[in-house]
Order: structure tokens, then sequence, then C-alpha cells
């Protein structure tokens, strides 16, 4: 793409302020500054930190930040205009907003005449002196002021020229920024457009210097293309929040707005390396709020760049523009070949690439492989995810999978002794498992306990194997995640498991599935340890333990029945 | 909203071709049918069924079709292009789509230069050729064919000559409609509308009376946008897929299109009764595909109608158009008050509202229910969803929940003989639950099996209460859900639990949570049993168990300290 290199943008992230109105987002101060230095790392120039005096988390989150301050972001104080009949510096809403300290304040105050007269139950004159007056209080103190017209698409096109008149006031007190706001999300791109006319024309009829943004909202699916047909009008500041969060629907997605105004616009938001860390800052902030991520958001998404039909997977080989609107690596994500029911033989053989075999299609496992595949998928199991196990099924069709150790049964036991009422925290209960596993000729009988009966099962599976296969004390479970696969059978639906271990340098994912939860955790927990174990080996890597080297030269030497 | 009515937009539906490439969805023929009729239902007019020939389910799914025919709705098969070199009537490809006795064909073909020289590996003009003769032969077979031209934009962008060549190839050979495909999404809104109207051009040139359709993903984030877009400069057929489903990012969502552009463009795609089934649609297309739904998707998400602020609460309340851009019912979607951490009072207040308790703000109750809101919340219970388990909060606040059972242990088992492979089909496992309740004086021992530990507990308590409570042989667990709270402590994780239940008739949800996912299975159980004894009674109907009535009124002529 040949694409001029225009005037900078500025974006505004509203992540902790907005963004934490989205239902099951709680944030605590600690959560924020992380997600505020993380955002400063990624270049975002404006970040609006919270509404001190509306929340006691909020004024501690700007008394800590003085002490770790950031690099370079501008950190924002938020919060409404005055209160109808105040004096604004005598105001309470006012004053905890400067003992926040910032350089920068966004104040929101009413465009719709509506909400004025119902809502604040106020006049629509004394609204206009509410924002000039408030504007021309904080400019007094210092502060850089910027103007969020609250419900402005609603209230400009309900009465026009009163919705213009606020934005008049705003310009007239010293505003540096007017933000107009599609508080509800209902707007459409061609209204938006009409409207930033509009105000662009009465900021230049009161010779002012004001700049104009826009916050959407996505209730009508669209917050990240009113946000484009805006600054295409001349809007310079986009506000909106990190994987789109927010409430309802959630608000304009910066990582989508981001890639779009920078890669297919010509805009400067952030460095080209600061966009490359935006598939992370995604990942991690998801992680901080504790929401899974969204596999299929553009740009940042884990299925973004995912290709799974047979044709697709072929020509994006032969040529990434073919099917790939941008190149993954620049917003910091990457392709992927998916392994899924409708695999064709060329995702398999792609897939076993990527873990360092090349088969061929001639050759009878990869049929084979791609056969047990389609049948283990229809049975619930996913290998898009764990590919671990994905790499033990691969070895065993080529038979360089060891055994190395052999379950012979287990028995999980969860006693609790007495239900204690949630206000008294909740249940006690112990969980003890005890596991008889096989190594070679050695029956190992053992038992351990744990909080619930995962856990004890995996301790006690450690356990057992330890002493044979020590490099098991450095292996952690890092994640572990549940699926109930066809809820509507309640409690005896198929359950799938996926367990995430490391070995404190590398991670790996593995799957089980079963109608007992038990038994496909147990087989996710298990094929983790022995892929751990495999793990060296397999690399080729000097670092494969001396015992297991010594099973696999024994595989090895013998015939190779399904290698061509 | 006053909108004027203009012309029918012609809605397609592609969930069950290009939807199903979704990473996760494998739609088995009963599932494409149960689809299939429910879109119908939807009054969606053109339903894409599949591809016939390139796979085996597709086929079969047309020939069930003709056995349960839709009732107004054109089924519309999908194939692509002769191949290079073939003649069109002795095409492989072509001669099994005829087979699936379709009015409608859908074809695709090359419209990006790159793609014919570099994919199918043949000429400039051998490709338009195979576009026209695939397009009279089907013509010739009395079928009306719609062209999707793939990679129109980008194809446009890259030899807008040629390109504009192959929708003219098409419109020559008598296509009923070109639909302009975004395959790989990269495309913007102004760049949909500049393409269009130069489509528009080339139709009238060659005084075709062929239609304008719009297909498009959302890997920019702006598929409804740009669908939008077309249709303001005249395309007539919309595509798209139920939930957005779809390769990658997905395609256009319909759930968010078709409100659109009824509700706020005025155009008429379904009848207003059918539009008010859009949301129980999507849930159980949702259902149907075994996805989670999205619950912050515009028009049809839980959450896209739920506040959560304190203000925001009492002002919708006042006047829902202040923060509401259309009215939820037209979509069959409803309001919801979020009970939250962020949970002001008021909305305590209408949430209790919504059980049909008026409580008022100076009652105590009020402060200590939103106190102990609080706590659990931030302990990970989630009362959003459940709020069953809300309800018997907040009767128990109330000194109105009698205690009907008393657990006073409970003791799982489960048990793996061996560890067989997953060919072999996978682990066989047992579970054992044995529980001692308390009704009343009477303890209660009992141990039942099930094919998990969550399902053998299930069973055995019902099995203690049944003949004390004899209205549980009626319920029924409907739903089973598993979040591990915080995944990075792997199996010693906090789990929370979700059960749903059902007595036939009513649904209700439930939630439990522990560091032992057996504890937290337990809790929502148990309150699952709870409430559905308790619920007709809460009801004040005359359906309350005369056993759990006179508990009631034991309960109810003790002084209420707490009531005001």
């Amino acid at each position: 793409m040949n694409i001029q290199h225009r005037s900078p943008l500025w974006i505004y992230d509203t992540t902790l302020r907005d963004g934490a109105q989205r239902e099951g987002i709680s944030l605590s101060v600690e959560d924020k500054l992380t997600i505020a230095h993380q955002l400063d790392k990624l270049g975002i120039p404006f970040i609006e930190g919270g509404w001190p005096g509306a929340n006691p988390k909020d004024e501690q989150f700007f008394q800590k930040l003085k002490t770790s301050p950031l690099r370079q972001a501008e950190v924002v104080a938020f919060c409404s205009t005055r209160r109808p009949g105040n004096q604004a510096a005598e105001d309470p809403v006012l004053r905890p907003i400067l003992a926040a300290e910032t350089r920068w304040i966004t104040l929101f105050g009413k465009s719709w005449d509506f909400h004025v007269t119902a809502g604040l139950k106020t006049t629509l004159g004394e609204n206009l002196a509410m924002i000039a007056d408030s504007i021309n209080y904080l400019c007094q103190q210092d502060r850089q002021v910027i103007y969020d017209a609250e419900h402005w698409f609603d209230g400009y096109k309900h009465n026009p020229a009163y919705a213009l008149e606020t934005i008049q006031a705003a310009v007239q007190a010293g505003a540096k920024w007017v933000v107009l706001c599609d508080t509800n999300g209902g707007t459409l791109p061609h209204e938006v457009a009409e409207s930033v006319q509009a105000v662009r024309q009465v900021i230049q009829d009161c010779q002012g210097t004001t700049q104009i943004g826009i916050h959407t909202h996505n209730d009508s699916g669209t917050a990240v293309a009113n946000a484009i047909a805006a600054v295409q009008q001349g809007a310079e500041m986009v506000q909106g929040t990190i994987n789109g969060y927010g409430e309802r629907c959630g608000n304009a997605n910066l990582c989508t707005l981001i890639p779009n105004l920078q890669l297919k616009l010509g805009y400067h938001c952030v460095e080209p390396e600061q966009l490359a860390e935006l598939t992370p800052s995604s990942r991690l902030i998801s992680e901080r709020v504790n929401l899974a991520p969204d596999d299929h958001a553009p740009f940042v998404g884990l299925s973004a760049f995912a290709h799974k039909g047979g044709i697709h997977v072929s020509a994006v080989q032969r040529d990434p523009q073919t099917y790939e609107h941008i190149e993954p690596q620049t917003v910091g994500n990457q392709r992927r070949i998916v392994i899924s029911e409708q695999a064709g033989l060329s995702n398999v053989l792609e897939k076993a690439n990527h873990c360092g075999i090349a088969l061929d299609k001639q050759n009878p496992v990869s049929r084979q492989l791609l056969q047990q595949l389609k049948q283990l998928e229809h049975e619930g199991y996913q290998f898009e995810a764990a590919e671990a196990s994905f790499e033990l099924l691969l070895r065993q069709a080529l038979e360089q999978r060891p055994s190395l150790f052999e379950l012979h049964g287990f028995d999980v036991h969860c006693y609790c002794g007495s239900l204690e009422s949630r206000q008294q925290g909740g249940f006690s209960s112990t969980a003890l498992a005890t596991v008889k596993v096989v190594v070679g000729v050695q029956e190992i009988l053992t038992a351990a306990e744990g909080n619930g009966p995962v856990s004890a099962l995996d301790a006690a599976l450690r356990k057992a194997l330890v002493d044979v296969y020590p490099s098991i004390a450095k292996f952690q479970l890092t994640d572990y995640k549940v699926r109930i696969l066809d809820g509507k059978h309640g409690t005896s639906a198929k359950t799938r498991v996926l367990v995430e271990s490391t070995d404190g340098q590398n991670r790996w994912t593995t799957v089980g599935v079963s109608t007992n939860i038990i038994g496909a955790s147990y087989q996710a927990v298990a094929e983790g340890i022995e892929y751990g174990l495999l793990r060296p080996c397999f690399k080729d890597s000097d670092e494969c333990p001396i015992g297991i080297r010594a099973i696999l030269n024994d595989l090895n030497s013998a015939p190779a029945k399904h290698l061509a």
C-alpha cells in the first residue's frame, strides 16, 4: 500500500474509566497502575485515569501514580461540570479533581436539551453557564481542559441550535478540545460526518483554536467506523478503550482503530515498534481485567490471521497478501494454520512442519493422522489450542512416542465436613488423590492432598514420578480451563479441559475430554507432564534426560513400520 | 424516530456456509436443518445452505430439506465457476450443484487479476469465459444466478479495469445479482462507497437489470458499516451471518445489520413481529452451534440494554430514551438492571423490585444487602446471571428464607480403573457420591452413582430429598457452566460454577464459588433445588407445597427484626 504520511492523530484511552463500566470488570488500584504503564509503553498520549471524588480507588490511583510516573503519556482526570446554581470555585465536584494534580482535565457536560431539563432539572441557560464557568475556573488553575460533549449526537439530532451553543460555550471558555460523544451508541457513520462539519463551522465562526475529538460506543456495531468518519471530517483526537471494553456493547476498540488509522489511512498514532506491541498489550490487559480475550477480534485476536479452509491454506502459503489484509507482524500478531475437523491434508502437513517434522502427502501416516484428528475432534477434542497434545499424537503416529509411564488407576476422594454458609467463608473441603502408575517394571502407588480434586490428582502424579524423572520438579501448571461441551445435558455433559504447563522457560498446552471432569483433567495433566519430559528430546537437545534418551533409542532402533 | 419507508432490502444469510468456517463451529446435518428453519421463521428471504459436491454433509442437507421444505425462504446452493479449460456442461464442480435442485444458485468467481494468474494459474481472458460460461449454462438449466465477486475490493484496488470486466461478464451472461465481496475484510467504508458507484455505472452501461449485493468481513472491524455504506450507494442485497460467525474475525453480523437497516435507515427487511424474534433466534443459533453467546453484541446481547452506573439507572427509569438508542422490545431483547460490585443502592432496589419486593432506601436491609453483595462479588460470586441466588440472598436478608434442608457432609469418590488410550474410547471412570442432609429432625444418609462427580452429587442430593419434597422429581439441570477465576494459579484456582435448573416451565440460575470445583458445584446445585422448591411460594402461588408453606408460616409469624 502506498500511503501518504498525514498529520498526527491523538489517541485518548479511557479503558480505566469508561472501559471499567463493562459488566464483569472490577479493577483494583494495582490493576489500574499496571494498565496505565502498559498504555504508556504502547505510546498512547492521553490516558484517562478515573473520576477522583466519585470513587476512593480513583483518588488513590492518581496519588500512587505520582510515585511511579508515566514516561510520556498525560494522565487525565475526569469529572462533570459544576452543579446547577453553584460557584465553580466552591463546587464539591471540582475540588477533588484539582487535588489529583494532573495537567489535563476532561470535563463532561450536557449537549442534549432533554438531559438538561429532564436529567439535571435546570434551565438551558444555566447549563451553558455551568459549562463556561467550570472550564474558565479550571483554566485559571492552569489546567488544560478537554470538554466531553455528552450525548452530543442525540442532542444535535433533537435541537441542533442548542447543541451547537454548548460547543460555543466550551470553545469561548478556553477548552483545548471539544469531544463529540455518542453516549448511547445509536449513531451511524453518515450522521457523524454531517455533525462534525457543523461543529467545525461553529469553532471557525468564533475564531477558536479548539480541536475536535470523537468518542463512540458500539451499540449499533459501528463504533470504529463512526470514529473513522469523524477523523475523515477533521477530528484529531480519538477516544476509545483497549479491546473495546465498556458498558453495554462497549466503546470504540482502540486495538482496531489504531491499525486502521495508521496502516490504512496513513495517520501517525504510535511508533511502528509500539504498534507491534498492540497484540501483546491487548492480551496482557485482558488478563489483567480477567476476561477471556476475544479470539475473533480484528488485528489482535488469536483467529485474526488463522486459516483453516484447505484452499486458503495453500494459497496463503504461496503469497500471504492473497488472503491477509495486513501483515500480522506489524501489529504483533501472527499467522496461524489451524488444525480442525475441516482440516485438509495440507494443514496437517503445515502443522507437523511447525513441530519440526517434514511429512509428505504420500506418507500414509499423514492420512492416518488426519482421520484420527477428525475422529477426536468429533468426540470433543480440540487441538487448535492444545498444540502439545497434537505433537504427542503426531509422534505416536510416527512411533516416536515412548511410553514413559502407564496409569493403572486413580481414586479421588473429596470430603466436605459441613456446609458452612457463604458469609462464614464458603465450604471447607479437602481432596485426597491416590494414583497407581507403572514405569518400566516398577509399580508406584502414592497419594497426595489438594484443595480440590484436580490439584490433589496433579500433586499425586508428580509425587509418583519425580524420583524417576527429576526434571518434573521444575514443571508447573500455569493455566487450567474448563469448557462444558453440551451444557444442555446438565452435569452429565462432556467436559473439555485445557491445561497449560511450563518448565520455567517454555509453555505448552494439552487437552483432555471426558464426561467425568476428573477424567478429563487427569488426561490433560498427565499429557502435560509427558510432553514436558519429551519436549527437550523432540527438540533434539542435549537436555534430553538420559533415562528418556535410552528409551527413545530403543524405540528408534526398532523397525519403523509407518515411515516411508 | 420519524423514518420514511423505503424500498425493500434482500437479506441473504450465509451462516450455514461462510459462518461455519469459524474456528470451533462444526455443524451436523440436523444442526443445519434446525438453523435453516429458524432463519425461515425470522423472515430471511435467502438462505445459503452449503456447497454440494465439496462436502457430503451439504449434499445431505439439500436432500433432507426436500422432505421438510422451508415456508418462505429460498435455499441457495453455493459453488465456484467451472474449472479452467472445461466445458460448463461437463464440469465436475457444476454437476452436483444442479443435483441439489434449488431454484437459486450462488456462483463465486475471481475479480482480482492476481488470484486468476497466481491462484487459478490461468489467463485473464479464460477467467472471463469461466464466469460467462458457468452463468450461461446455469441459466439454461432454469436457475437464477447470484454471482459472488470474490476479492472484489482488492481486485478493484489493484486492477479496476479488469475487475469491472468480470462484473460485465456476469451481467451480460444473465446473473440476477452481482455481489461485491470483501473476502479479506480489509476495506473501509469510504472505499466501499466509491466502488459500488463504479459497478452501478458498468451495469447501466451494458443496460443490465442485474442488482447489486454486498458481502463483507470484519477484519477491519467495519463489516457492518461497510454493508451500510454499500446500501446507501444502492446495493439491494446484504449478505451476512447470524452473530457475525465466520472465518478469522467473522462476517457482517445480520443481528446488527437488520435492526440498523430497518429501525434506523427505514428499509424493509423483515416483518416487525419477525424482528422481535431476532434476540431469541440469535441465542437459539448460538446454542445450536455450541458457542457461548456474545453478551456484548449490539441489539441482541445480554448486556446490550444493561445499566449499571448509578446515574444511568435512575435516569433510564425516568425516561428510557435518555440512555437507550432503540426500544429493546423491538428486537426481542430487554432492559436489565445489573447487580454488580459497582452497584448503587438504586440498582439493588430495582433488582429486588423484579423479584416482587418493594424495598426502600431507608430500610436498613437495603444497605446490608448491598454490602453483602459487594463482599461476595469480591470473593468471585457473580449475580448478574444468577438471579435465583440473588433472590435467595434477598429473602434471607428479609428473614423469608426458611431452612428446607441442611447439609451435614458429602463425600465424592471417583475411581478410574485403568487408562485406556483415546482411540479405545477414553477413560472409563465412575463416581460415587454420599450425602448426609438433615430435614427438620430427620437425618438422611444416601448415596448415588453418576458418570462424573457432579452428576453423582446431584443425583444423591435429589434422592435424599425427593421423599420429603416430591416436586423435586420434576426438576432438571439444563445447563452447567464452569469458569476458572484465576487461571494463573493452575488447578488451585478459584472456580465459579453456574447451574441452570428447570421445573419444565420456568428456568433459574444459581451460582457457587470455591477453590474446590466439587464444592462450588454442590453449592450451585443445592441452591438450584432450594430455589425450585421455594419459587412457587415466593410467587405467592397456591402451588407452594404444603410442607413448605407450613415452614414459611412459622417463619412469618416470628417477629421480623429487619423489616421497617
